[in-house]
């Protein structure tokens, strides 16, 4: 092994897979089973902290799908798997060919809506099954646990600051481009700027200021290459001394023309420093320092800061938010929802189980809204039933092509911030907040009730 | 961006940094500072819930600072973010031309023990606190996680099946090196079946099952193509009539002289389901049929059923331990702890907050071990300090050049092992083990209480 990446590169991406995805596959090719099936990518359930799910992942998926490919190191490798040679030489010329609909990433969805629909010859579909959940599990994690960061601060600017404690280089990435697409401000991570746009920024550390003999030694020394733009770190030592040397630097910036950016206090009791050092600096003119908060934020120590009436102009929120450390995945699942039958035509069907039980057959999600343009309820139905309410899944791919113009990363964040506006308050409240109404349509329940009588049946053959 | 990897490969790992470590960098650089300076990565303290780490990330640590360099479109892009020339002629030229001392992958570790030590330009050493502290967090995390399902599993298989709910492409990777070299058997993930030679080990999904109109019809289609290594997923509709039709399909691969490898249980109460499907088995003379368990298991979990005398032979532990779900980071730093001072001479130095103390100078970690060889305590030194002891830094690397013999795979899931075993069984209960003893040298002793008298006089001289 001479790469940190580990084949990790879009070539390698089809072995990133569960091997019962193969094994299921090859048991379907030798049993010459190519009929296309219908999956559902849905969260079963909300975590207790959450009260919605922002989607992303979609672009990523998207590019998966088209991407799909088996190289011969791929073959050689599964061969000694003991996969067998027809098999091997099917996947040789392996691409996926199906359609996929979607909800646009921004959305708010809601516990057992659909948010991608595969309907593909069923070895396609299943193989397929480990990469979409993987990718939909964290930027959707990551995307709910930012927008309610977001929401917390209230209008204060929030940066992404988690990226040393993310889990490794593909979440770094993705972490970055969900919060942003939630409405984060920008990101520390330098190659998510260069990557996707997002902005970037940065202060300084505890190191730098150590590094000199002096405090101010250090506030000197960085703000001489950023006279415009530094914001310094003010509690190495002592945040009160710290406030009272950022004035002093200041004012010698004043004298040159510049501006000094901010102040960031990384720890002890962020409300009442805050309001001090506000005080320190408005006492010197300095109205127009910023200060800026970090240290073990998240959404709930937001609220608590702001409701103390803490003077924090922006936060920088990381490992809580970056490994959505309360809540690390949703419980996102991939479905089987119909089959086609000997006859030709597709047949929905149904799991049981008490807890995990699916809703069968091809579906459309349809949100309908109040008179103000905010969302009332959600009605899941079967794609081909008629029904008012705007439909949110929409083609994204046809015969294994992409037919939907992959929106920027801008757009994707303006989606974002237009669902989030028009879900009404109480349900984006951090605790206790009601369950947004998501309804059956009468099609989908008769549907249901007859399978559930076929399945009692069916059973009954069974055992 | 047309790849979903956006930007991942090693030519780019140069600008996965926080934007504040290109900040200090740059100031640094205007001000002309390139003396060399240490710097400590560790783990501030415990979590609630775990009593030791297992230390995991280092190859990969050293490939990055081998490979770091910065592209044209690297210094494009910071010349946008309003670098000035000088640095990024600079940076043009940048190599990693450091020291670096380590504990070798698998040690299991204690807070505020050095496990990588870094003596470099301060410049080149500000520079890669960011992906250090990614990559050790992630797998040290996992690592520690792992160790604990593993153990809670007193010998039985644990096969780490969590790939769709790990945070992206390189955490689907680095969970399973780091759950293997925790002892777990192999993974789902066939990518890192090839690229790290795990073992992959897979059954089948509910999916495959009801793809087929009746249950047995999809065992026979499966064991088809697997005769001799099968496990048959049995409770997608009723666990025991699944177990029966498993035993009849078992029957028949018998008559063809194969054998039935295993059945797996993915839900319901295990330890009961799991005593009565062993049962069935037995009673048909079907011993050598394992019983695989999976659905939300962790080391509580595990524990659980072991206790309820749970009749199982292997588990398959996902999301849990691949996120590391009860605590998905771990409070790793890297703390600057000797500057050279203006005669040339390292200079130890110290941070005093609360709680956030950081211990000064360049040190070595000395391991004690009692009379049967197991480890007894643990001592923080000075590294140029005479001590019993075994030592657990090595240096690894000089002026850039990697002086290590990587150690393969193989070697670190056996020095895990190994330090596992003599670490004493008290220290591994998954609650309320008692803290390890790890002690500071009466040497590094005397230099804290130097420092903390010299800070005082400084802080005087700051305020």
């Amino acid at each position: 092994m001479n790469s940190f990446l580990d084949y990790q590169n879009e070539q390698n991406m089809s072995l990133f897979t569960d091997f019962y995805e193969l094994t299921m596959c090859a048991s379907y090719f030798d049993n010459q089973k190519f009929e296309p099936a219908t999956f559902d990518l849905l969260i079963r359930r909300l975590p207790e902290t959450r009260s919605y799910f922002l989607f992303a992942g979609l672009e990523q998926v998207l590019l998966y799908l088209k991407n799909l490919k088996f190289t011969e190191e791929h073959l050689a490798y599964l061969k000694k798997q003991g996969f067998n040679q027809q098999f091997l030489d099917y996947l040789r010329d392996f691409r996926f060919t199906g359609d996929v609909w979607a909800v646009p990433e921004g959305t708010v969805a809601f516990p057992c809506e659909p948010l991608i629909r595969v309907t593909a010859p069923i070895i396609e579909a299943q193989l397929v099954e480990t990469f979409l959940l993987n990718t939909v599990n964290l930027q959707t994690t990551i995307a709910t646990k930012a927008s309610r960061v977001v929401q917390a601060a209230k209008g204060k600017a929030v940066i992404e600051f988690g990226l040393r404690r993310e889990h490794g280089i593909d979440a770094g990435m993705k972490v970055a481009r969900c919060s942003y697409i939630a409405g984060c401000r920008g990101t520390s991570n330098v190659l998510a700027g260069l990557a996707y746009g997002i902005p970037v920024f940065g202060t300084m550390a505890h190191s730098f200021v150590m590094s000199y003999e002096r405090e101010i030694e250090a506030f000197r020394a960085f703000v001489k290459t950023f006279p415009d733009k530094s914001t310094l770190l003010i509690d190495t030592y002592d945040e009160i001394a710290g406030a009272e040397k950022a004035v002093a630097v200041a004012k010698e910036l004043e004298a040159k023309g510049c501006r000094l950016g901010g102040v960031r206090l990384d720890s002890g009791d962020l409300a009442e420093l805050s309001k001090k050092v506000r005080k320190i600096l408005d006492e010197n003119g300095l109205q127009y320092v910023k200060i800026f908060a970090s240290g073990d934020l998240d959404e709930f120590r937001i609220e608590e800061l702001l409701n103390k009436g803490a003077k924090i102009d922006a936060f920088g929120v990381g490992t809580k938010m970056g490994t959505s450390a309360d809540r690390p995945y949703v419980d996102v699942i991939y479905k089987l929802c119909e089959t086609m039958n000997k006859k030709g035509t597709f047949s929905p069907i149904m799991k049981l189980s008490e807890g995990k039980a699916t809703l069968p057959g091809r579906k459309q999600v349809y949100r309908f809204k109040d008179e103000n343009g905010n969302f009332a309820k959600d009605v899941i139905a079967l794609a081909d039933e008629k029904m008012e309410g705007e439909p949110l899944l929409v083609k994204v791919m046809e015969k294994g092509e992409i037919v939907y113009d992959l929106p920027s990363l801008e757009r994707i964040r303006e989606t974002a911030a237009e669902n989030l506006a028009r879900l009404p308050e109480k349900y984006k409240k951090l605790t206790n907040a009601p369950m947004y109404p998501v309804e059956l349509s009468r099609e989908l329940e008769a549907l249901i009730r007859r399978l559930k009588r076929r399945l009692k049946k069916t059973e009954f053959i069974f055992s």
